[in-house]
């Protein structure tokens, strides 16, 4: 089966999408971007996605490519011309194609590019071994609550976490607080069984499986406070879990070289993650026991 | 006259230039790049630029694009297809394209992409009249020494000093200190007559105009610091200018509110501009009186 990419109006082979060298997005890390879950050919958390890319958007005063309406469209037929059942769709969008120059062009057209492909988030062996994570400094800039593509920092400490054998790295404020990991949102489980969540400001990104897994926790009775944490804390963290898009809910056993709990992933996290696995199935929540 | 550009391994019209929708400097700002100035068809201070991409890809361990030999070859082609006489010429090294992984990709093949253009860089109504700056946070990363694309704080700081009617922004760090333009660097001339840079650490850019200035600096017995200065400092010296491969050395004589020296250009910043414009025609500099 081939793969198709829309790419500004077009629905073309994957192989020929293609943007232009002056595409701000390649030129300066000038745009945005959404990766959506697809399960059972349903999009999961879709206005909180698209609420969120509006936002970007907004941030970076880029104007909206398409409607509300028409984007929800395309991305559907995206989805359906790649025949993704469950995967991800993949929404990027720049200020356009435009001479080099630092500030907005006086005009240009915002460019849409997605992609769909089948992949399995489930990898229900990770989530029963846990994966690991080391902490390092972050290094990124200020304004990590707008999802662009201006990820250089967050592929250099995935790769240092990938050379470290570890599934994503941690980062670490100047004060000593874990912001959140190269690509998902980091959580831990007190001592005292409190849930434990960066809460959202201009440092992190404001994950939706974050919010999804809130909003669970919430109506499931169980506590949680969003503050910032730090290293030694998760260290001793009675548990830890990341969350993002991709990864849905998966448990962290070690930190660096400190094992998290006993070492397997805790029954919190575990909890969470069918929590979350249900909504992901559409399915009522069942409620914690 | 339709342009040419160098796309890997073709020479193609510039409005059918592309690159693939999963090349990473598109997904993930994983590239480089070097703007290189061109004066009676001569590449100014090619080696230096050419030691600072090299150093710029190997601190991201992406690996050379060609050999330096092969590297000045197309160069000077997409130069000459251009008939770029005074102008410049762009180069962009990315990771090339891969599925798309935050991690570095076990096979990719580093993607070249250059342009050139004629435009004149000398703009002398800028240099008699002089520039203004405003002053912004500094929210970008903490490896600004690597000339990467990762550049989106750099266009939404130079978008605010074009809202503000100025020329640049000149971004503050956390400590009250200046470290440089959104694309240029900043230099200020004390009240003793001590011209001022910010030494070179991972918060500024290397820039080659700076280096290039400095070298004119020592040949010419002008006596320069290289150290932090804060806001304060720069409002209140006597002269202030910034350097770039395309402002080459502009005066500065407004900094906020505040005007700089007599609101006209330095004589110190006039004389380092006259031996700048003399090292770019390649004349021996003349030695300053």
């Amino acid at each position: 089966m081939s793969r198709v990419a829309y790419v500004e109006g077009q629905y073309l082979p994957h192989r020929r999408a293609a943007v232009h060298i002056e595409d701000r997005g390649y030129q300066f890390s000038d745009g945005v971007y959404e990766v959506i879950a697809v399960e059972g050919g349903r999009l999961i958390d879709e206005e909180s996605h698209l609420d969120r890319l509006e936002r970007s958007l907004r941030e970076l005063r880029i104007a909206p490519p398409l409607s509300r309406r028409s984007l929800t469209i395309v991305m559907r037929e995206v989805v359906r011309r790649n025949r993704v059942v469950n995967g991800i769709l993949y929404i990027q969008a720049t200020r356009g194609t435009a001479p080099r120059e630092h500030a907005f062009p006086a005009q240009n057209k915002t460019a849409l590019v997605m992609t769909a492909r089948q992949t399995d988030l489930h990898r229900e062996r990770l989530a029963q071994d846990g994966v690991t994570v080391i902490t390092i400094p972050d290094i990124r800039w200020r304004r990590c609550d707008i999802k662009s593509v201006s990820l250089l920092p967050n592929v250099l400490g995935k790769q240092a976490a990938q050379e470290a054998g570890a599934f994503e790295a941690w980062q670490i404020d100047r004060d000593g607080f874990i912001t959140e990991g190269t690509s998902t949102n980091a959580w831990i489980v007190g001592r005292d069984g409190l849930l434990i969540t960066r809460s959202t400001d201009t440092a992190i990104l404001g994950g939706i499986t974050r919010l999804s897994v809130l909003d669970l926790a919430r109506r499931n009775g169980v506590e949680f406070v969003e503050r910032p944490f730090t290293v030694g804390e998760a260290k001793a963290a009675r548990e830890a879990f990341l969350t993002s898009t991709t990864s849905l809910v998966l448990p962290v056993v070690r930190i660096d070289d400190a094992v998290v709990g006993n070492g397997k992933p805790g029954s919190l996290t575990l909890k969470i993650r069918d929590l979350y696995l249900a909504h992901m199935a559409g399915a009522p929540a069942p409620h914690l026991g």
